[in-house]
C-alpha cells in the first residue's frame, strides 16, 4: 500500500490489516507515555483546501503521538489563491521533503490526481475530497463496528472469540440521510461490502444517487419501514447539510422538520433497533435535526467513541505507508 | 488543583504554589537548554473563539518547553461556525486525547461550562472568558509582583528574605482603566485579595461595575486623586478597549483626549510614585492613550517582563495540572 | 553573523560559509533519520504579516528538522491589527523567549527596523520585506547555480573540482521579468556580484528601477536581444504579479500576452540557451505566462530543486545564527 485514496482501493486484507494495527495503536494510547519514536525525522502535511477543523487536528494528533514533524498547510490565502496549480503545489512539497500528504480537497478526484501523477514520491492520504471518498472516516466507522459487534458478548459476532483478524461479515448497517452528497456514505459503502457487511441506506428519493440500483445495497425510503424491515446492528446518521435544505427551488428537503419527522432519530426509534445495536454519527451533529440529545448521548451511542478511534485508525494508516516496509508489517 | 479557571477558586496556598513553581520554571528558562522532559506525550489544546495571538503563543511556548505536544484549534470557520455545540467539541477534544484544554472564549463562564460538564476529563485552562476572568494574566502580574516587591532591596517586602513562599500582604496596587469590561482587573481583584494586597480601582464612574461597594476595594475616579492619596506600590494600567470609547451614545469615553488627560500615566505622574514603585500593563498597549512612551519604557516598567512571567507561570500551571500528582507537587 | 537581513551585508566569505553548510545541511537529508538535534530547545518564530506559505513552511520544515520548537504568528487578526507597534510586537516575542525570528513584512525595511532596534536579542532572519530583500531566496538560487555550474562536468565551472568553497566567478546570469518590484531580483543582483557572478537584467523598460545604471548589471529589454547577446548560464525568470498588469493607466503592462510575447520562456528561447545552462523560477509560477510548461518542465528546469535547496539554506541560516559560535562554525 503506498497510498489511502479511496476503500474502493482496499482488498479485504488491506483493510484489515489497517484494522488490527488501528487495534495495536489504540493499545498504546492507554499508556503513561502515549508518543511512540515510530515516524521520528518524517514530515507530514495537512494540505487543506477546505477547513475541516477535526479531520485536521485528528490526523495532527496521530502523526504527532508517532513523533512526526507536522506543518499544517491551509491553501487558503496561499499561493494556491495567487493561482498556483496543484502540480505545482505537490511538486513544492515534495522538494520540502514531505514524506505523507495528508489532503482535503473541494473537488472529487484530487487525491487521486495528486497521487497518480507522479509529482510526489511521498505517501498521499485523503482526508476528504468533493462528494467522492473519505477512507479514514470509514475505516474507524468499520474499526467502530468490529470492536462492538465483533468478538463481543452480544450480537452477530459474539460466536467469534477475537475482534483482531475478523471482517464484518453477517453484520447488516443502516446509513440515514443524505447519500448523494456524502463521501461518507461512499466510503462506507465500498468498505462495509469488501468487508462482508451487509448495506441499507435510508434516505429520501431527492437524495440518492443516480445509479444506485448498481450499488451492492438496499434502499429504503423512511426511517420506520427500514426499522420494521430490518434487524440493523448499526445504525449511521449522516450528517444533513443544512445549506442545501433552505431556499427555493435548489432545495432537497421540504423543510427540517419534515427530515427529522422521517429520517430523524430519537429515543423511540433507537428502541426499536435490536438491544445490541450501536448508534454512530461522523459528526458534528445537528443535534435536533438528524439526531436528538436521546439518541446521541444514549449508552448505546458509539459517537464520541468513533473520534477516538479516528486517531487510532489514523495512527495505524501513517504507520503503514511511512514505516511499513521496515516495520515488515 | 483539576482545572485553572478563575482566580476566586484559588485558596492562598494554591496561588502561593504556583508562584513557587513558577519561579523554578523561570529558573530553567536560563539554562543553555530550556526544554524540559516533563508533559512528554502529553497533548495541549489551544482552543481559541477569540483571536489573542498573544496568549496563544505564550501557552504554546510554555507547552513545548515542557515537551508537549500542542494542537492549535482555532473556532473560526471550524464546525463550530457550521453550528456544533461546545458539548460537541469538549467530546471531541476529549476523545482525540486532550490532555488539558487552554480555552479563550467570548461568552463570559465558557471555561466553567466546559470543566463543569463531566464532558472532558482532561484539566481546562481558561486563557480569557468574556469580561469574566483570565487567571494566568492576574497570576503572571502577581508573580511580577513578587518577584520585585517582596524580598528586595526597597518597599514593603524588604524585611522579607526571599520572595518565594510569601503572599503580597502590605501591598497596595493601583488598577487604572476600564475596570467594567475588563477580565484582567475582575481575576486581579480577587487575586490580589487573596494574596493580602489592598487594591485601589482608579476608573471614569462609567466604567466600574454595578455593585463594586461590595467588593473589597477602594475606588478613585481620577488619577491624580489616586496619586494624592495612596503610596502605590504597582500602578497597572488597563488597556483602552478604543471601540467602546468612538459612536455616539454608547461611548463610554468622552474622547482619547480626555482619557488621557485623567487616566494617561505619563512620566510627571510616574514620579509621583513611590520610588520602588513598578509600572505594568497586560499588554498591547495604546502607547500615547492609556500611558506614554515615557512611562512604557522607563527604568520602572515591568511590561515586557511580565510577558516573560507569563511563560513561567503558564509552565506551572500546565505542570501543576497535567504532571502535578505525580511529581508530588 | 547575528542576523540575516540583506544579500547587500553579506561578505563572500560570509555567503561562501553559509553555502557550503547548505551543502552540509542537504548531505543530511539524504540520511534514513532527516532530524538533528542541533536545536533542540530553541524556539524559532515565524511572524509573517504578509501570507506566504511556501516561505513559511519552508523555514518551518528546516526549523523542525534541527529539533528547534516552532511558533507560527500570523500578524493577521492579532493585535498587530488593533494597533500594536512592531516594537511591542518585537519585545514581546524577545520576552517570550524566541531565539529566532523569521520576519515577513509589507513594508521594505521591517526586518533591519526589528533588527537594528535593540528590541531583540535574538536573530532575526528575513523572509523578504516589501520590494526590497529576500535573502535566503538569493542565497537558494546562489546554491543551486554553485551546485549545477561550478565543479559540474561542463560549462563555466568545470575547470575545479568541487563547488565547495568556491564563488561563481565566470558566470552569467539573466534574470527576467519585472525587476522593479521584486524583491527576489535585489537580492539575487547583490548576491551575484559578492559572488563574483555578471548579471543581465532582461526587463521591460517600465518595469525597471529608477537609477538601474548605478546597479553593477547589464540592462536588455527584450529577452531574444539578451539570447543573441549573451551565453547565460542561468536563466531566472522572475514571477509576474498579475495585478500589477489589469488595470487602466496603472498597468505597467500592456497586456499578459504581450509580456509572454517579448519575456515568456518557452521551449524555442530555452533551446537557445548553451548546453549546460539552466532555467530557474522562484515560484510559484504563472505557467502559460511567464514560462511555459514546456520549459518549466524540462530537463534543465531546476524548479522544483530550488525548493529543497530552500530548506537547506535555511537549516544552514538558522543554524549559523542559533548555534555558530558554540559549533565553531
Amino acid at each position: 500500500m503506498k497510498h489511502l485514496l479511496s476503500t474502493s482501493d482496499l482488498s479485504r486484507e488491506d483493510a484489515i490489516r489497517i484494522l488490527d494495527t488501528a487495534e495495536q495503536m489504540a493499545a498504546t494510547q492507554e499508556r503513561e507515555i502515549r508518543k511512540l519514536p515510530t515516524l521520528r525525522g518524517k514530515t507530514v502535511v495537512n494540505l487543506f483546501f477546505e477547513d475541516s477543523t477535526r479531520t485536521r487536528i485528528s490526523f495532527e494528533a496521530a502523526a504527532k503521538r508517532l513523533s512526526a514533524d507536522v506543518i499544517n498547510f491551509s491553501a487558503k490565502g496561499s499561493s494556491v489563491s495567487k493561482g498556483e496549480s496543484l502540480k505545482d503545489t505537490a511538486l513544492t512539497l515534495q522538494a520540502m521533503g514531505a514524506d505523507a500528504v495528508v489532503i482535503r480537497h473541494w473537488a472529487s478526484g484530487a487525491a487521486e490526481r495528486l497521487a497518480g501523477s507522479g509529482w510526489m514520491h511521498g505517501a498521499v492520504l485523503n482526508a476528504g475530497d468533493g462528494t467522492h471518498q473519505h477512507p479514514t472516516q470509514a475505516l474507524l466507522d468499520a474499526y467502530t463496528m468490529r470492536k462492538h459487534l465483533i468478538g463481543a458478548a452480544e450480537g452477530p459476532g459474539a460466536h467469534v472469540e477475537t475482534a483482531t483478524g475478523n471482517d464484518l461479515a453477517g453484520l447488516t448497517i443502516g446509513l440515514v440521510g443524505d447519500v448523494l452528497h456524502s463521501r461518507v456514505a461512499r466510503s462506507n459503502v465500498a468498505l462495509l461490502n469488501t468487508l462482508g457487511a451487509k448495506v441499507v441506506l435510508i434516505s429520501p428519493p431527492t437524495l440518492v444517487p443516480v445509479g444506485i440500483e448498481t450499488w451492492p445495497v438496499d434502499v429504503v425510503h423512511g426511517l420506520d419501514a427500514a426499522l420494521d424491515k430490518y434487524d440493523l446492528d448499526a445504525i449511521m446518521m449522516l450528517r444533513v447539510q443544512r445549506e442545501r435544505m433552505s431556499g427555493g427551488g435548489n432545495s432537497f428537503f421540504p423543510s427540517p422538520q419534515e427530515y427529522t419527522r422521517l429520517f430523524g432519530l430519537d429515543g423511540d426509534r433507537m428502541r426499536r433497533l435490536p438491544d445490541h445495536a450501536i448508534v454512530m454519527h461522523p459528526g458534528p451533529m445537528n443535534r435536533g435535526l438528524e439526531i436528538t440529545a436521546e439518541a446521541a448521548d444514549s449508552p448505546r451511542s458509539v459517537i464520541v467513541e468513533q473520534v477516538s478511534n479516528g486517531v487510532a485508525v489514523r495512527m495505524a494508516s501513517l504507520y503503514l505507508l511511512l514505516a511499513g516496509e521496515e516495520g515488515g508489517a
